[in-house]
């Protein structure tokens, strides 16, 4: 294995436990439930944003908790959605009687627990919403049953910039749904991630080999092949993502050129660069860019590309100034 | 190979393409020198900060060029100093005649090429004077023959902060020794980086292993051993830092946890957990954390820590607000 961490077992409390520890000027660990990590703004009055899933995908979600941004997260064990008591206590904590708007990726154990925990919050009075994201164009071809991956960040900033404005549960509500809507994203992989539990492969990846369509888990893609050039792949992933949008000489992305973990930023840099002679080719303007690892499957060696296709509304909510220590606009 | 590229050949061309096109609000690729990176903000009269050397660091070093960070950065090859004609190139486009300061790491090849290209431009009227960074402390027990590794933000920081500030060339130079004086980091690797011009590793490592005090190109740590665990990890590497500075119960330090690029963000945070109780057993407080890929090499798991101690003129200079595509304060 080629992980630096502690025993296995103990990775989900020590990583949160690290993270709110470097970052205490913005979170801090809730001491009653130790996957769940609470803004230090939460006393601010208005719609609240709880966004989780499983811990792998680091630096997705704590990542963007701060002002303007969401206002907690609750992590589950390794790729494993949160309990819904954990998720209960967050409502409580965050919930300042504005009521809480909840987004996760479109995963069956975190629509499940999620919904539990707003059952849970509800029969106490809470006003609770939630919206499973469904960025992944290559996971399904209903909408609905799509997975969430990087497009994430878009649906949560844009939820968050109108919570922050003032707009009620189901503005709010309102505003994720037509970020998640304009939000088209794929991914591909050369290697699996470890896990720390078992100190092995998820999967079985040969070196040369690749997958384009995989999932942040190792969910399939189109075909295992030989490992082509970044130019051949981001082609064929751009390819199908704008086959899913509705695009014309106007339109303009929001770009997130994701990596999985492992891909050296180099790597994703020479994927941007063909990304954008590609988009220029269709006439598709980038109004802005974000390259790195933002929403990660811990050592995986892959990328995702994201493109959300502006409004004017969501131009102006991804606009607003937020802070958070993965994410400052 | 696990890696996601083009022809080997063009990779160095490829990734400043990229970068500069993902951040064209922030910065240009010289049209004549395609190493050459350029801020936008370059008409800005004051001090300018040249930064630079090898390809493979990123997002060091474009990555901190930006408004009251960097003026420019001039890439090498993988691993490799930028020519000085590229430097002197640089120099000419920057210096507005306030003169000039260039940051880069103390390696042989860059001292000298940095150097040269001072002399030609020295030659033309230009003010330029350089400082080489030496924050390793493993690398060497004279400071003057140490190593730059992810020390250099702090130096880069501190430097272009006191630029901004209209001091002059003598006393920004003066900022960055100081900084470069008061940042200790030592790295770890548990794997080679992938030269992407060979498709192989620059040495081998097998799994399971892993060597304290490795630097960013490979250059040999302590010794190759098994690897143990995270905690013990970062305690053997802060008892080498700490044995190199003075503290005591009023020292406060600026952290960077930083990835070398394979290694997921879940091991940095639980890494920098140790870190903290460890400064906290010490009584060292911590002022900030920084924790991600700040400074790597390309795909080598691995990771350092710097640790800055403040003095009052370097906490100021480190707090001044800045805005580049990897670092806003």
């Amino acid at each position: 294995m080629r992980r630096l961490i502690n025993d296995g077992q103990n990775v989900v409390n020590e990583w949160i436990e690290g993270y709110t520890s470097a970052f205490n000027e913005y979170v801090e660990q809730d001491p009653d439930n130790p996957g769940v990590i609470l803004g230090k703004h939460i006393a601010d009055k208005h719609v609240k944003i709880i966004i989780g899933g499983g811990s792998g995908h680091e630096p997705l979600f704590p990542g963007y908790i701060g002002k303007n941004l969401a206002d907690a997260s609750v992590a589950g064990n390794i790729n494993t959605s949160p309990s819904p008591q954990a998720v209960y206590e967050a409502i409580k904590k965050v919930d300042t009687g504005e009521g809480v708007l909840m987004l996760y990726g479109n995963y069956s154990g975190d629509c499940m627990n999620f919904d539990m925990a707003a059952e849970m919050a509800e029969d106490e009075g809470h006003k609770v919403d939630s919206l499973p994201i469904t960025d992944d164009v290559f996971s399904a071809k209903n909408v609905s049953d799509r997975r969430g991956v990087a497009g994430d960040l878009i649906v949560i900033k844009a939820a968050a910039a109108a919570a922050a404005q003032g707009k009620n549960l189901a503005e709010v509500k309102a505003a994720a749904e037509m970020a998640n809507r304009q939000t088209h994203s794929m991914g591909m992989a050369l290697s699996s991630e470890t896990n720390p539990l078992t100190g092995k492969e998820v999967f079985t990846m040969e070196e040369g080999d690749m997958e384009i369509g995989m999932g942040i888990h190792g969910e399939p893609g189109i075909k295992r092949e030989k490992l082509k050039s970044a130019d051949e792949v981001v082609s064929e992933m751009t390819d199908y993502i704008l086959a899913d949008m509705k695009t014309d000489e106007n339109t303009q992305v929001y770009v997130i050129l994701n990596g999985l973990g492992g891909l050296p930023l180099m790597d994703q840099f020479i994927c941007y660069r063909k990304l954008a002679q590609i988009l220029q080719e269709h006439k598709i303007k980038v109004y802005h860019a974000l390259v790195g690892n933002y929403a990660t499957s811990m050592d995986m060696i892959g990328m995702s590309i994201t493109l959300a296709q502006l409004t004017p509304e969501l131009q102006e909510l991804l606009d607003f100034p937020c802070d958070a220590p993965y994410w400052r606009v």
